[in-house]
C-alpha cells in the first residue's frame, strides 16, 4: 500500500512540473448549503485535470525505453501523458476509445503525441494499447493502477491538507480510483475521504460492497473521465482502509453542479470534474453538523459551450 | 486622493462579503513568455468580476435611503450592485446601455434588481440613471468615480501584495479607472502598476497624454466592460502619480489572451478580464529583465460559448 512518504517523495519529484493549484473558500449561502465549502481548483492543473501528477511521477521515476511511452485513457490521462512526455522529450502514443470527446482528442494531439482511437470503452482501448506495447517495447503508463501514478495523484491530498488543514471531510470523484486512492493514502484516516461516482459508473461503490474490485457498468455524462470498468487493485485496499463512504449521484446532479460552478464561481468543470461537488449539492452525501468540507474539482477538459447555464 | 489606510479600512468592511480570490503562479513556458507570471484570479469573485468590492464598500459606508440604490453600468458594476443590494436587503435599479450583453442583463435581473436598458453607451445609461435618481431620491452607486468605490477596488491590490509580495510590476485593465486607481493607490509607487486598455477604449492613455481626463472613443470587443468615455476625476491624480505606463492592445490580442487563458489554464475570462494579460502576451508591455510580473484577471461575465478556442 502506498504511504505518505511515497507521496511526499512524489511531491518533491513533481516540483516544477505540476502546478500547486489554489483552494478557494466558498460561503455556504453561495451554494445553497448550510456550511462553508473549500474547493481545491485542480481543474486549473496543466492539461486541464489532476492527471499530470501521476503521469509525471511515473515518467520521472522510471528508465524510459527508446520506444517511449504508451497509455490508454478516456482522454484526461492521455492528455497528461502527452503533456508530460513533451516536457520530458519522450515519444508518446495514446489509445483512446471512440467515446472520447473531440476536444480531448485534439488536446492530446496538440501536445505532439500520436493518438490511436480504438474500441468503444476505456477497457477496449487498454487492450489495444497492450498489443501495441508488445510490438514496440514502449513503457506503459497506466491511468491509475500503478504505485507511481497513485503516489503522484496523492499529492493533491498533500497540497489540500497544507492549504486547508482543518477539513473533516474531503469529497473526491472516483473513476479507476487513482485520485481517491492517492488522496486517501495521504489522509490515511485523519480526514474522512468520501468517494462520489455517477450512478452510471459505480466501480468503487460496487467493489466496496463486493469486497473486491469487480466489473461495473460504464455509462452516462461523465463516462469519458470516470468510466473505468473496474477500480485498480492497488487502490482497493487503500479504499477499504481509508475511504469513509462511497456515494452515487445521477447525471442530472452532475450537470447541475457544472451549472452552479459556472454561475456562482465562474469555474468551468467537465462532468467528471463537477461530480464530487454534485455529491454534496445533491444531498447524496450529507455532512454531519460542524463538518468542514473540502471538495476536489478535478477536471475541465470540456467544450465550454456544453456547460448549460442555469 | 485615497490612501492605503482607506483601502485597509475597506478591506475590514468587506470581510465576509467579498471573496479573497486566489493567485496562481504560471511558468513562462506555459504562456510562451520569458518570465513567470502571477495571476490574481479576480474573475472568481462574486458576481463574476472585481466590482462587488467597490459596490459593497459604497453600500456599507453610507446611510441608504428607503428608495434604495441606483447604478449605471456596462454590466459588471450593475451585477455587483444588484448582488450587494440583495445581500444587504436594499432595493436596486440598474441602468445599462443597449450594448450590454444578454448574459449580463440576465445576471443583474437574477439578483432581483430592476434592470432598465437605455441609451447606446455607458455614458447615456448614466444620464438616464441620473434623471431617475432625481425622481426617486435613491443613492447613486457610481461605477468608478467615488472614493468608497475606489477604496473597495483597491483591496484587490492589498490582497495581491499579501499573496505575492515580491512583484515588481502589476498589469491592470482600465475602463473608467476604478480598479487601477484603487490598486495604484495601494501600491503607491512601491510596485509599478501598468494600465492596459483596448485600442478602441483608450480613456486613460489619452487622459495621461492630455494631462486631464478627456473624452475618448468607446468601441471594440471589451467595450461592455472597459468602455467608459472618460476616466474618473478621482482616479486621475492617482494615475498621474502612480501608474507607470499605459499601453493599448488590439482586439485580436484580447481574443488571443482569452483563448490562451482557456487553453493553458482553463480559465474563462471575458474580453475585459483578459485585457491586462493581452498587454503582456502581445508585447505591448515588455517587462525589463528580472521583472516579477503580476496580472489581474478581473472578469468572467461572458457566454462560455463565445470564447474561441485556439
Amino acid at each position: 500500500m502506498i504511504t505518505r512518504s511515497d507521496i511526499a517523495a512524489a511531491a518533491a519529484r513533481l516540483s516544477g512540473y505540476v502546478r500547486h493549484t489554489p483552494v478557494i473558500q466558498v460561503h455556504g449561502g453561495v451554494l445553497d448549503l448550510p456550511q462553508e465549502v473549500t474547493l481545491k481548483l485542480e481543474l486549473l492543473q496543466h492539461a486541464g485535470s489532476f492527471k499530470p501528477r501521476g503521469a509525471f511521477n511515473r515518467l520521472l521515476s522510471a528508465a524510459i525505453p527508446p520506444a517511449g511511452v504508451i497509455a490508454a485513457s478516456g482522454g484526461n490521462h492521455g492528455a497528461a501523458v502527452a503533456y508530460a512526455a513533451r516536457m520530458l522529450g519522450v515519444a508518446a502514443e495514446i489509445f483512446v476509445p471512440a467515446t472520447t470527446p473531440a476536444a480531448k482528442v485534439a488536446r492530446i494531439a496538440s501536445y505532439g503525441a500520436k493518438v490511436v482511437q480504438e474500441g468503444n470503452t476505456y477497457a477496449e482501448a487498454l487492450t489495444a494499447s497492450r498489443t501495441r506495447l508488445d510490438q514496440t517495447g514502449a513503457m506503459e503508463v497506466h491511468a491509475y493502477d500503478h504505485a507511481a501514478v497513485l503516489a503522484g495523484q496523492g499529492t493533491v491530498g498533500r497540497e489540500f491538507e497544507r492549504d486547508a488543514p482543518d477539513l473533516t471531510h474531503v469529497l473526491v470523484a472516483t473513476g479507476g480510483g487513482g485520485l481517491i486512492g492517492g488522496i486517501a493514502a495521504w489522509y490515511a484516516g485523519g480526514t474522512q475521504v468520501v468517494s462520489v461516482e455517477p450512478e452510471g459508473c459505480p466501480a468503487l461503490h460496487d467493489a466496496l460492497r463486493a469486497g473486491q474490485p469487480i466489473g461495473a457498468p460504464v455509462g452516462g455524462l461523465a463516462a469519458d473521465s470516470l468510466g473505468a470498468r473496474q477500480v485498480g487493485g492497488l487502490m482497493f485496499p487503500v479504499a477499504q482502509a481509508y475511504v469513509a463512504d462511497a456515494v452515487l449521484v445521477p447525471d442530472t446532479a452532475i450537470a447541475a453542479a457544472q451549472a452552479v460552478l459556472w454561475d456562482r464561481l465562474r469555474l468551468l468543470a467537465e462532468p467528471g470534474g463537477a461530480t464530487a461537488l454534485a455529491g454534496l449539492l445533491s444531498g447524496r452525501f450529507s455532512p454531519p453538523p460542524g463538518a468542514r468540507v473540502g471538495v476536489v474539482v478535478c477536471g475541465a477538459n470540456t467544450d465550454p459551450a456544453k456547460v448549460i447555464q442555469p
